[in-house]
């Protein structure tokens, strides 16, 4: 790969040109192609449960634990958001025509593993709240807070840890396992379909075409990247400008849970210029991933702030989920008042989630020269 | 009054001896014997509804929107944390016989006060929850979030502010207002019979002589206070301490809605320490009261910290009062789920305040000298 080694601080390094994009959506499709054999050597044929594999080679250690699905995804995500950043720079039919095929790819996908770290978080949640440990995180294992609650322990069945959970909290974690657990295997049912349609064949086929050839423009080869890449900066620069950051900055605004209990069907709207920063810092990342190849400088500030934007859509997602599962006709009190704990504290999380983003934001804003 | 009138930093001032404590005494008996006066001029027939009355002379400004019970209260907490503080240098019978007493009126009379302003809390949460209005406190009045939350505005009444809440907020909204408003009414009758009793009649009587003639020991005209004040500010300083002041100073350590779900019967032992703590803290503003008289200087820190507290305590109790209603019998899963939201949010609360308290005490340990 003809990555070209430059400190973007240096106004005087040589410029990043096309040729590096090409180089890098090279990779990422290279990338794309060995996560789909993975899956299909390992994973194409199992049951509800997700399938995970290990990557045996090239993809760098820390990647060797993640699912095939999960790396299907993570190639799928940066090619997509590259074809946007850059698309000056792409023959414009074919970008438009692979975007969308990318996203349903990605969202597809996706579900699976979101039901089930959704409900991982909701089973820890419950768990600290019954108070069995003193700190969240010290829970030993998800596995140890999932048995406890899970209804497939039983009445009958010894479960020390559940001696330590209310009716409520044990009712609300079952019926919440139930529901997340049948959303996952349907989703996982979902994505085993899409990875077997004609649908699914043909973006593979343009991702192993794009693994030899990137259709650029013809003068994208020697044209700069930077101001691009600078556009997607300023488009996250701007969208985090737009964001209640003084508020968020304030500990306990009590803003997050504002709506806990609005009639409103779509109860957080709030929410929204969060998750949309969230998808903009992602693209900002690729965009620099897009320039440096495999040598991209470990930017602390973005790393960071990436981490808080996805526990604050993980603990969105989950409160609504919570506040969901309220709604199931039938339950008792005692689980309903249970799910309303819940709700409002993973709503607290997303307020802590917003305040670690300002933290982040704002320290690496002071400290930068 | 013999006030003296002290820089309690400068070694060499005079010291403030017995006789200070004294006049203090015999100013605290004078005004619950003016506050006593005052309610039975206005308040002591009443029905259901708190007595309020306005303080018409002397006690200064602050206090006149105050009701006489309240400055009953007020002027008991002070001669009976003195008689605590400086109990060495008071008869020890007259001691022994005065404080439970006091104690006894002050908590009796406390009682109905406690209800309303927990009560209040809860529907202004509510409310906020509701997403009627943007922040907390924004609230345009107590009355309007109690109007529209109001059982008694009945389903046919027009209520545009009921629009914004769900059936669930609304439901507990009228189940917390009946059941403290049941707990006010009631503990308004014992207090009005409290202040009819003999008991109360000889605590009046004891009172009454207090303000002429405070029981020193026989050396204590001379005593300087300062040790006693001094150990009284140890015991505070000592007990916060002991507090989690680490874990409380870093933003949402969610530490206070540990055990929210617990079956503990009394879920929150973590409470305790600060309710200590606020009681600590009081006795020591009044031990500087004793010394400085009318013109003790405010201490901006002591006056934070315990408004902290006070919030703490507050929201503690109404977290309580929410998780309480949550047990009501045949109640609907919305209710239950509202419940369960405000009871978090509360704890939330509970978290902020420690927080709030850590920063104030923090604040002047850095700066102080």
């Amino acid at each position: 790969m003809a990555q070209q080694h430059l400190d973007p601080t240096d106004p005087t390094a040589e410029a990043v040109t096309g040729d590096a994009l090409a180089a890098y959506l090279r990779a990422q499709a290279t990338e794309f192609l060995r996560a789909l054999r993975l899956h299909r050597e390992n994973g194409g044929n199992g049951g509800g449960a997700p399938a995970r594999t290990a990557a045996t080679a090239g993809g760098g250690g820390a990647e060797e634990s993640v699912d095939a699905a999960r790396l299907l995804r993570r190639s799928a995500r940066r090619i997509s958001g590259s074809l946007h950043t850059f698309r000056a720079l792409l023959d414009p039919d074919w970008s438009e025509e692979m975007r969308p095929e990318l996203a349903w790819l990605s969202g597809t996908l996706g579900l699976e593993h979101a039901y089930e770290s959704r409900l991982e978080r909701l089973l820890l949640a419950l768990h600290r709240l019954s108070g069995a440990t003193a700190f969240p995180g010290q829970v030993a294992s998800v596995e140890a807070a999932a048995t406890a609650l899970s209804p497939a322990g039983g009445p009958a069945a010894p479960a020390p840890e559940r001696a330590n959970l209310t009716v409520g909290a044990a009712k609300a974690g079952a019926l919440l396992e139930r529901q997340l657990t049948l959303a996952r295997t349907r989703a996982h049912s979902t994505a085993l379909q899409a990875l077997g349609s004609s649908r699914f064949h043909a973006v593979a086929d343009k991702v192993a075409v794009l693994a030899s050839e990137v259709p650029l423009t013809p003068t994208a080869p020697t044209t700069d990247l930077r101001p691009l890449a600078a556009a997607a900066e300023e488009r996250l620069t701007d969208a985090v400008a737009g964001l209640p950051l003084v508020t968020a900055g304030h500990p306990y605004n009590a803003e997050a849970l504002v709506h806990g209990l609005s009639p409103d069907p779509s109860p957080h709207p709030q929410d929204g210029p969060w998750h949309q920063v969230r998808l903009l810092l992602r693209l900002h990342r690729y965009a620099q991933e897009a320039q440096h190849g495999g040598n991209a400088p470990v930017d602390v500030r973005v790393l960071t702030a990436g981490q808080a934007l996805n526990r604050h859509r993980d603990a969105s997602e989950a409160a609504a989920a919570a506040a969901q599962a309220a709604r199931t006709p039938r339950i008792a009190p005692a689980t309903a008042y249970a799910l309303g704990v819940l709700h409002a504290d993973q709503r607290h999380e997303v307020e802590a989630a917003r305040f670690a983003f300002q933290q982040a934001w704002q320290k690496q804003t002071v400290s930068a020269p």
